[in-house]
């Protein structure tokens, strides 16, 4: 059963959830999943809609201008159209650990994630054969100790994303901070995880900070990356509770399961379209 | 603001969320909530609005009359409109225990929960000092061991409850097992709070279960009283992770804080008409 | 039964546990409760020993004594003894929010805490009900806005707290700084409630903080005070998880659950001389 | 560092502690861990101790003997004593989900878990692929559905086990009951995670019965296998909320990611020998 997915948000009017569905029914559609929240604060609101495409009257390839035509202009709404039948292209980048990956890998081989994976990326060697036993293209560049070299080798990774028509990168513990043309080009389509339960320890060795300050629960976080470092759209977070037994490593460890967890959740989330983000805040349907 | 709250399921069908909203925008309504569901094993369809009754242009009194009428037979809906300007008359059963008795109090006289406690019923004396602390009509009815004056005693209960026009029941450690009659009178208006993870350690002393078991995890579940004992529709529960030092005691101390939240949990949301029943399941709006 | 408790550490040192158990069964002592734990990092030694007093060789006003001349020196332990049939007493400071208040004086009430509780001070006169509801006297303070009194109010203050023989202080969002005086004069012996997962969101407002930075989790964090602001040693802190749909103000009402618990689990901990402290952290027996 | 661990239990004596340590302390052993627990309510004791050999003065391959004559018979000790160096053997039966496989393999390949693979075995082909991608031999005995050649199967890989010195089996998602005869020549180390929080929903399909009592949690338990179904001393559980939203399927998926986490902490704290089962619950040493 392929669908149209129909992802929005506009200031809030009255009738206007009357007023969008009756798009899809007038045109004998069939509603498959709605949902849709008012933010009263901001008076804003935002919804995703799914319908079947057999029998839609208006064709595919012309849904998004309709729908521009007919709505956007007159409501201010901020809308994206998806169908079903089209796999996300998912670029993942790592550096030296396996953990993050190995889990993307074997939901992916499961058939788990409703995605294509062209390419694996990293600033080492040292993962390699993980993306061989996948069979998966590993591309390596290595980004010198002072970064006098990033902005090359971000364009020749543009340019590889570009030639495999990648639509979101995975930083699955990429250890490297990207730059803000590379950021532009993908915006809300570069899924972090940060190894820490955000906004506490922004920045490098989170666990190590977690175990100075002696917390009792730690935790990791899933965002969008954007211009300034750990602070974008929280997609999902999750934590667990560590006792004064926990080292820094036992946190590492303890962490690797969460952080496996957070961004497969997040990943998977993006995948089904079920994210929007405003004002550097997600609306995660459910 | 004055709302109405229309909570309604019926059998799914193309249109419908239209069709439904559009009652309340074409008479002048102004939507402050809606939530669907779509259960897509059942094919059943569940939703809640909530919408200002200022400038509505049916009259109140007339809103489930003209509902009724007009969706209600033509759908197969069932429905119930609420207003948020009534508060709901809530009655607490206890026995001996007093730690949800004191959190539904505490909350109440905080101004956190939207509702009337006009008495507190017991089996036993000892908790009339809270009831008085609070200044709340305390009444005890002395229920047999052999349960022989049982029927008796609930028809007078019942009395009660009728002449203080209750609208529901919170059974917050009662420890009686309610008779069919009385459950028959208060559908899915009786609500307990159960001392263990349902299904698991249903009936006596679920601490001791668990202790004998020995899980790593005790929960508590709060649901709806049906016929069947600890059957009835799950609203709420929670779990907290203990370890094998613990005892009965201490696990029954523990599962005193899962009582007391997941039973103010279940409380608030059905005070909130959040609620709805199916196939003996709970659909619960957010 | 009557028992001693040892709440020690020390530098770590090949057989300490053999010497130091030796102390207890040499003397004929029964120990029913043994915890110890090494940090390998810091090569440092805590233990929590707990004996029964009857039939131990060596008189409870003379234990102290004893261990002091004989290990303390030797080892370089620092150590104090507690004995099981002396309650400790509690003052509890709080402004306007009941929750915290409630949930300790139901516990109190319902005999889950060994504690006396003397005194409620207070900022303000609204929680004065619930002081009277439990027959507990109640003391307020006003503090000038600008806190231009605040070191006179301290001072009589801490006059009060040494005419009721207080040992320790729990600050149940009392909502005031607590001068370094006061702080000096009961070290480790302040327990606070934060409403946030420290250390995010220090300082004011964190429902507000959180709200904006739009976290997926939100928590509370009880800490023994210190010179600098909610950066104590952490006893134990919980979270709760929220969606983009809640507000401050839901955020506030979810956190207030948290609150209580969090706080309440400190509390006992303490009570139960479970708490040691090195380096700005807490090692908690279980 | 090469470290001898002590694991036993007794029934409770007075001073056992400072008796068992001097076993170590005088033979100049240097004690890295220590941890004990004394069941009250069975008046049982349990520790775990673990020491280096460098300095010891008992050969190491006398070490169980000494303990066994001089304080074993004397105390009704049941002891066992592991070495560090020596890396346990662990074979994984799988049969078509290859999550909790890839999960076990991941950390393996990441060097997370101190053991051998030498094997795995299925009663399907679905997963060769997987072992060929990490170079481990796969042994596939297809097992009839009406278990007709079940004693014959069991008595093969009862002889594989043998032949390759299997120290403990793991069952991940292997989906087959393992005879009597089998259980009995691995008492207790043979680890099974069952796909729901037990003791709700023992036996087959545990997400349709969740789904269809409408719980609001569901869990995942991993457990030693003995001759009662599901029935075995719990290692780990854990759990994650859910929604009416959720159906049998997307119960599965999230069950998933709990059944990787809950096995592989249990196998864990297996390879760290760190269990104790006593009654068929089990002592987790932290």
């Amino acid at each position: 059963m392929n669908t149209a997915i129909l992802l929005l948000h506009c200031p809030d009017k009255k009738g206007i959830i009357t007023e969008i569905t009756k798009f899809i029914s007038d045109n004998n559609g069939n509603i498959v999943y709605l949902d849709q929240y008012t933010d009263n604060v901001d008076k804003h609101f935002f919804m995703r809609l799914e319908w079947e495409l057999d029998g839609f009257q208006i064709p595919r390839e012309k849904i998004s201008e309709y729908f521009g035509t007919l709505y956007s202009k007159r409501y201010g709404i901020d809308y994206h159209v998806y169908f079903s039948d089209r796999k996300p292209r998912m670029a993942i980048f790592v550096s030296k650990m396996s953990h993050c990956l190995y889990d993307l890998l074997a939901r992916y081989e499961a058939g788990e994630m409703d995605v294509e994976i062209p390419c694996i990326v990293s600033n080492h060697e040292d993962l390699r054969y993980v993306a061989e036993q996948f069979k998966i293209p590993y591309y390596v560049w290595n980004v010198a100790p002072d970064h006098s070299n990033q902005a090359e080798v971000e364009e020749a990774q543009m340019a590889l994303m570009q030639e495999l028509k990648i639509d979101f990168i995975v930083l699955a513990r990429y250890m490297q901070i990207i730059g803000d043309k590379f950021i532009a080009e993908y915006p809300h389509n570069i899924i972090n995880i940060h190894h820490s339960f955000l906004p506490a320890f922004v920045g490098a060795k989170p666990y190590h900070q977690a175990y100075e300050r002696g917390v009792k629960i730690v935790g990791a976080t899933s965002h969008y990356v954007t211009a300034e470092l750990d602070a974008g759209p929280i997609i999902e977070q999750d934590v667990v509770r560590i006792t004064h037994k926990d080292t820094p490593e036992s946190l590492a460890l303890k962490g690797k399961d969460l952080e496996k967890i957070v961004l497969s959740r997040a990943v998977k989330k993006h995948l089904e379209r079920k994210i929007l983000t405003f004002k550097n805040k997600t609306i995660i349907f459910g």
